[in-house]
């Protein structure tokens, strides 16, 4: 996979690994960079799942998602420790042991050198089947098995992966995004919602109203899959919006 | 419930239900929210999924959590407009219609007097054997199905209903936790921490590197039931840890 052309997926799916998001010891930074991401490539994110760091609830959630959907991304549990089982619950998932792979612990012994005990390297052990793939930015690659992407849970990592992701995976839809700003309450927009998203039926239009927001009360997104039909949708709410009640769009 | 005393729960679980979380609209922040709040009631919180606007998606991801946990917390889509489902998606899920709530109802045309529209009265619709709760800090009710409560998306609004959370949920666990930070990188402390975590066999050892942090390479944190199953963990991990690579515990 790694030179050949990116893969076309339609969709998508995300599984958080870690007791930590889960006790509310930390919160989750990586699901907005995926999606971000996966919007960009034109791919849908559908479902996100956030689970412990339990071995058997890791690899039934991988099956069911690796079932449903073109491509998965875990986020964590991929660390040499006790508490880093992703790797092994992607193995187990596919029914497929885990092996050691040669390029990875050639890179990890080059990376720790004389200092590389048996704990570093255990990340070299994949499951079988499994591959590497690299992006332009990363120096180490992401390890790929069947449809699921195991990335890292720390944040930075998470984030330099995406260069892999952008570099070997390509959507199927073009997502395109407007936004109205406007200082009716939302109650009072749901008749022109209502008749905009008749008259639009392949626009998605959402409806966010802000709390305490001096400057707008609600937020009005259009998306859809051309320029031309998200700007149908746009110019005719803001055509029937009260007058002055437009504060701004894009 | 209103009245009564705190109902006793063992695990929770949380269904984030938005478009705009998993396009990357926005990043949502209501889960560590909550996930605090379920810690420090001795709740568990032992899943959170995130799904679409999608009614069908909603029942059923509903109908799974709540048969499989104690309670659960949605969040998002409880508005006036098209993409606010939640409610309708959570009587179907319990396979009853929707009514309308006359304390409710009392309550929105308080709030919007002569303005109020139908699109304001559609909110007073509640799944059939729905009940309202109340908490100290909270001029609004949070609406409760069975053992699913459905709270609103917007950050603000959602914080604040913790208080209902808090004044009517107890949990049945106790979690203790205690940290330690280290300048030791975590492969190297992984024999170390495979021992502690035999040894102390109730107690959750986490194990989280850190990218680039000038202080420290490894926090470990340790989570049981009681202060002294952690300090004995804590104790035996650091005086265990090479000398000058304590930085600090708490």
């Amino acid at each position: 996979m790694d030179h050949a052309a990116p893969s076309a997926v339609d969709d998508a799916a995300a599984l958080i690994i870690g007791n930590e998001i889960l006790s509310g010891k930390i919160a989750d930074a990586n699901l907005v960079v995926l999606a971000r991401t996966l919007r960009g490539l034109g791919i849908a994110l559908r479902r996100a799942v956030t689970v412990s760091d339990e071995l058997p609830i890791i690899r039934d959630e991988v099956r069911r998602l690796a079932a449903a959907h073109d491509v998965v991304f875990t986020s964590g549990g991929v660390g040499p420790t006790h508490d880093d089982v992703t790797v092994e619950a992607v193995a187990a998932a596919f029914d497929v042991p885990l092996e050691s792979c040669a390029q990875l612990e050639h890179l990890i012994r080059g990376f720790y050198g004389d200092k590389v005990t048996d704990s570093h390297l255990r990340v070299a052990r994949v499951p079988r089947g499994g591959r590497l793939v690299s992006g332009p930015d990363s120096p180490w690659p992401a390890l790929v098995m069947n449809n699921v992407w195991m990335l890292p849970g720390i944040p930075q990592l998470f984030a330099m992966k995406m260069a892999s992701v952008r570099a070997n995976l390509r959507g199927s839809s073009s997502f395109v995004l407007a936004r109205v700003y406007t200082t009716t309450e939302e109650g009072a927009l749901k008749p022109l919602l209502d008749a905009v998203v008749a008259a639009h039926p392949n626009v998605e239009v959402g409806s966010y109203p802000q709390w305490r927001n001096p400057r707008y009360r609600t937020l009005v997104t259009f998306d859809g899959p051309s320029r031309a039909s998200v700007e149908a949708a746009q110019q005719s709410f803001v055509r029937q919006l009260e007058p002055g009640s437009h504060v701004s769009g894009e």
